[in-house]
């Protein structure tokens, strides 16, 4: 038996896997367009061109690493299971806030992406977002803090976009208020919107 | 004398007047992108090398009237001069809803094109908003709705996000809820989100 420098033989799936873990790692401090592909198959040591074969192509890397980064967020940002519905959903905001702190730049590229017409990321953010909305509907079977109607979904997506607003200028600026406070408002507002309809 | 058909000169002042006019028209059913140049001209009596003389091509001219759009919603969102704040603030928020009923395709192309990196447009879209909060603070100088502090710009930033989303959520489906309750949520949440603060 030789004795080599163990040069890990990875199959496709693990190799996607790394790839995908790097570039949303790459995603938390940089923008979608500053994701440098060269700079990632080096890290990954494999080709440009193997990068590609696994994803075809840059724009397929790309979506595949904002899939990634969106199901991560949905991960972090399940409620806990006890509760009542406004801790509930508080906990689940503080778990989004840390989310996007520590992924700043990629998050708001990828806002920026959506908004601006990629068809393939907007859908990304748009499914994103409507199962992040969907919990509260589907959470809430007793329709205590939120009866599922057409008005509450309106709400609840407007209240999404407050959210990700404040949530993004916080993180830019964190002395504009405290997390607390952040979290209070973030929390109340959509019970507060609901009562007022 | 001879009769002629009138032919009516116009001052290159007017002339730029009429076609931002037109353009503002043309932009309430139309998105940016759908904003036809030789349509314009055409409808103008001039031809497309004069429009983009005038404004110094096409990008001068979609920011031109986009400005002027901006501009519009500023002058129909005035509030009232009498009134409490929370009764001004919903004839404001009234104005808004119709002038975005009534340019809807033009606006959300707006947001899009500011959201989306258009640098030009998003500086115009900024401005806008910018001095859309500012009301608040400039005529509330007893700060009995509002006083003046980063976390209350901040909070007026997220709300008008909201604002936003709510807005051209109700425009394209005006069955969610009514008109009522729809400037009643927008009127009744910011206060709501400060006195979470």
């Amino acid at each position: 038996m030789t004795v080599t420098t163990p040069r890990i033989r990875l199959t496709p799936e693990q190799r996607r896997e790394q790839l995908l873990d790097l570039g949303v790692q790459m995603l938390a401090t940089r923008s979608l367009e500053e994701l440098s592909i060269d700079r990632l198959a080096e890290a990954a040591g494999i080709s440009r061109g193997l990068l590609y074969h696994y994803f075809g192509g840059k724009q397929g890397f790309y979506e595949a690493v904002v899939q990634r980064a969106a199901d991560d967020l949905y991960a972090q940002t399940e409620p806990p299971a006890e509760g009542d519905q406004l801790e509930r959903l508080l906990a689940s905001m503080a778990a989004y806030v840390d989310y996007v702190a520590a992924n700043r730049a990629g998050y708001s590229s990828l806002v920026r992406a959506a908004a601006g017409g990629n068809e393939a990321l907007r859908a990304i953010y748009d499914t994103t977002f409507a199962a992040l909305a969907e919990r509260f509907f589907a959470e809430d079977p007793a329709g205590e803090l939120l009866p599922d109607t057409p008005a509450n979904r309106t709400l609840v997506r407007a209240w999404q976009a407050m959210a990700e607003e404040l949530t993004l200028t916080w993180c830019a600026d964190p002395t504009v208020m405290s997390r607390d406070e952040l979290l209070r408002v973030l929390a109340g507002s959509l019970p507060a919107m609901i009562e007022i309809l």
